[in-house]
């Protein structure tokens, strides 16, 4: 057993570090603040006997040494790094999970034959610098390394200068190769779990994602003169295209999703007929096939709709992940952990995308969810019990045990 | 007859205050810019040996003294101001016809029994200080001035500052009921004229309009992992709202018009289901109880949608100005003087609300259009020719003639 005050000690002080008004956390990816947060874990790890490696993005390994030299390592881990508005548990309760494992196996003087390795992955959130899982993305070799570095935030500042500003661009090599199994505790960001009163989500997977930036082009005219018959009013297009993005996910249930984040429209005076309305669309589903069908369902709607609104549009996809199958054994793992430890659980599929995802197509992987209040994340409010947050630290304890070898 | 040539170039020099790379006019109301603007008018009255009054919310009344002391005034005008994206014709048009009156009169040495007054009125466009028409609802009475003196901009200046700053608060006491009638030649805004292949629009009245201002609140939360069937997203609230209205306003033809010109998405994030939309809603009609017809219908649909979908609103109203039919007899007057000029016309009701609306309710008045390219202003590329420039100004010429009595 893990120890449940000294993981929830841990999680409260790295909050500080950003800490809102509101109760939340405000600590961006490689902003002075972060590079606060990832001091403090390094500080953490060190005093636990680890070494620490930093690769060419920026990403933190913490390593405690096995009892046999040629032994793959069994790494932990997640993200340090927030949304601007974001809370205490998403990304920090993995990574400090991950270290309350070590401490807990160096108090118990336990002697793996793996290694033991936890990991903070560079700008998860993506929200400074997209696109999101950046570290996770490079390490897997899925993003490109020389693009990722030229990425830039609101103010122009590319990683490469926020990486060398903070100090955290490594030179360890560090390879997939190295991985028997990864592990990524998480809170699960949606209602399933709290809905059905369950401590613990095997999380098997991941939904598969497309994500389309939409621009609808009519013309912007006076609100009074012009005659609803002679109107090309992008705010039509872009009302029906919600309405039959929405319709097509529910077409495709239960795992279909479709959602419309963002909507800005030009020139948004409130007498003039929107001339131009750009707008994003994120759809997700868990078959491939599925998702397939449903990017062509709205492609086809965007066309009608448009041609019936006399709209010109453009549509332009901005992400596109395969769904993840995670890995059998490291599922089962986490299912067993779970099982032994009594404690609730049930399958289920992420509909978040997670670092795990990209490592799981280089090595095996395995998620394991907690509830959060309210399914909320990526907000001020978000919130995990403490009972959970132990919960998930302690599967996450006898996972990793079973896949080290004790 | 007019003198085309001249009221062009005294439109062109005006345009050159505020003047856009693009060919358009930003020249907000009571801006350094627009005093610019004011000087100029009033330099060029001052040459026709005009006498000036300026009231306390800036109007400028500009008068050609008639032959008859105990005669009412005839009253020309429009407004000064642009909309920031303005063009060269949206209210100088009006002004300046006023002016070319006057330059006629005093060319071809005629006297009127009545006098001849061109007025400019104060922030016509309501862009930096809302609401619209605010000197001539100031000045009929149908605005306080108190609470229209404190009306700020987007940094906080009041109309009050404004006006002192370009030393245009004045102190003439002017009345409504001095004004025997008012003609305001506009550019019409919309297709109609032009789809029509007519010169003059004969401006019977303008429609009713009823603004609201829509809040739907649902619950934000992560795109991914929540399941379509427990979202409430406020965003498909706002895209049924929309297409609402619209279907609303086709069912009250051919005079009823619905906009929604401005969204605006919380928290705004492409992965995150919105949590609350404001949007506004622009209803317009000839028939009042059309027009109440509409907001009713809109109201419960408002009601019956957010119900669907899970979500509390906040609907209240911003305008509500009721349909205005003009006098008459100053109708009459314009039809005629269209027909003696042997000009093609077309009754028509105003779409968009003007100066003119709220003098009518004080006064007898009425309004000329002529064509604008595409039916588009607010907007730089506004355009309309010499000749329906030079046309609009005959037929105010000679209903002002008819109505002051040569
Ligand atoms: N976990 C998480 O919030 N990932 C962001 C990417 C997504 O929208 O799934
Ligand atoms: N003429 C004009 O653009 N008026 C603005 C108010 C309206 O929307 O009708």
């Amino acid at each position: 057993q893990t120890d449940s005050d000294r993981l929830w000690a841990s999680l409260m002080e790295m909050a500080k570090l950003g800490a809102t008004p509101k109760g939340g956390v405000n600590r961006q990816a490689l902003t002075d603040l972060e590079r606060q947060g990832r001091d403090l874990f390094i500080q953490w790890c060190r005093a636990e006997g680890c070494t620490i490696r930093i690769d060419n993005i920026g990403n933190i390994f913490a390593r405690r040494e096995g009892s046999d030299p040629g032994a793959k390592t069994v790494m932990a881990g997640s993200h340090l790094d927030t949304q601007p508005t974001g809370g205490k548990y998403d990304g920090c309760f993995g990574v400090m999970s991950g270290l309350e494992v070590i401490r807990t196996l160096n108090q118990h003087n336990i002697t793996t034959r793996s290694p033991i390795e936890v990991v903070a992955w560079t700008n998860e959130e993506g929200c400074r610098f997209p696109p999101c899982m950046m570290g996770s993305g490079v390490f897997s070799g899925e993003l490109a390394f020389d693009a990722m570095m030229a990425r830039t935030d609101a103010d122009g500042v590319t990683v490469s200068d926020a990486l060398d500003a903070i100090h955290y661009r490594g030179s360890d090599e560090v390879s997939p190769d190295e991985i028997k199994a990864y592990f990524e505790p998480h809170i699960e960001q949606g209602p399933i779990l709290e809905d059905t009163d369950t401590t613990i989500g095997v999380v098997i997977g991941g939904l598969g994602q497309k994500w389309f930036d939409l621009t609808l082009t009519g013309l912007e005219a006076h609100a009074g003169p012009t005659p609803m018959n002679l109107r090309r009013d992008a705010m039509m297009g872009a009302a029906e295209v919600t309405q039959a993005l929405n319709r097509i996910a529910h077409e495709h249930q239960p795992h279909g999703r479709g959602t419309v984040g963002c909507m800005t429209l030009h020139p948004g005076s409130r007498n003039v007929i929107p001339g131009q309305v750009k707008m994003t669309l994120d759809m997700r589903h868990w078959e491939p096939e599925a998702l397939i069908t449903m990017a062509q369902a709205v492609a086809s709607a965007v066309e009608e709709i448009c041609q019936r609104h006399g709209l010109e549009y453009e549509l332009t996809p901005t992400a596109d992940f395969a769904p993840e199958h995670f890995d059998q054994a490291c599922v089962n793992s986490v299912r067993q952990a779970a099982e032994k430890l009594q404690l609730s659980h049930m399958d289920i599929i992420s509909g978040a995308g997670h670092d795990a995802m990209f490592i799981g197509r280089v090595a095996p992987a395995a998620m394991i969810f907690i509830p959060c209040k309210d399914g909320i994340s990526h907000n001020e409010i978000e919130s995990a019990t403490p009972e959970h947050v132990h919960a998930g630290c302690n599967v996450l304890l006898h996972a990793m045990l079973e896949a080290a070898e004790v």
